[in-house]
């Protein structure tokens, strides 16, 4: 399945890391890309890219001002879009039925996410009905969708991590 | 089973959003107490006990400086103390003895984590050889432990959410 993620209304210095956060669990979890509206931050895109460089893969940020425009193109490249809100659906309830997609874009909100969006899903999921964090509504999702797959993905990163009981085993490509 | 967490090494105020997600995150799917070591932090504390006072249960965060004498004392308490680490072992390699516990302090570090801990630990557990974000491997943890039953979790708040597929419905309780 091909999975595009939508990150609503970054602000600065306020979103900094949890944006950052949603994009490095949109890639462990096998996203493709993020593309983030609100402001626009260098920072934000060059540590997700750095990241890549070492840790592997081709995940991707970008910038795109007009949420709408984003919405909009994935609709007509055939992305179904599921909103995450705490108002939204339990997952449990829909998660059949997004399986079926072939391409998912999935919107990921900030503190005031506008009325539209709500229309301009398709679904709109909740990971309980709870406050809680957007990071860990999107890990849960992601990991539904990929059915724990995510934890056998090789990334072919010149850094990598070898499982151990106690203390740290890195391995270093030679490059 | 009881689940506490011990979030390590809280800095102000580069962690304030992320210390909070983790604690929310810890009591939407069903810990009862986060302690946290590093900077102590009214704002967090004051936001956690005020959602709880709206949206219900009797979820408490409270400040320890010494996280050492918080593993210690949930030791002797009988918990199993299970360390969330990128450099662990899969949890899905573990969760099986994992839940044999019947109390479960889970330590969520920060940036940098006292090669200690790795050894205080009876389990270092990863969500993923990969970087992304200790909110997201909290919630897969707490997840799998719960077996997903967080979905159906009844706070008995004041202010409870009726899920939609559009839009907004919030129910609140006349007090």
């Amino acid at each position: 399945m091909e999975i595009h993620i939508l990150r609503l209304g970054h602000r600065l210095p306020r979103d900094e890391r949890i944006s950052t956060h949603v994009a490095l669990v949109a890639r462990a979890f096998g996203a493709q890309q993020m593309i983030y509206s609100g402001q626009h931050d260098d920072g934000l895109e060059s540590s997700v890219s750095r990241l890549v460089g070492n840790w592997g893969g081709s995940f991707i940020v970008r910038y795109e001002k007009n949420f709408r425009k984003v919405i909009k193109e994935h609709r007509e490249m055939g992305f179904v879009i599921c909103h995450l809100t705490m108002y939204g659906i339990p997952l449990s309830d829909k998660i059949i039925e997004m399986k079926k997609a072939d391409r998912l874009l999935v919107v990921v909100g900030s503190e005031a996410v506008p009325a539209e969006v709500y229309h301009l899903a398709d679904f709109n999921i909740s990971v309980t009905n709870q406050p809680h964090s957007e990071v860990a509504a999107l890990a849960i999702v992601l990991d539904r969708l990929q059915d724990g797959k995510e934890f056998g993905f090789d990334f072919k990163g010149k850094v990598r991590i070898e499982p151990s009981e106690k203390g740290k085993k890195v391995q270093k490509a030679s490059d």
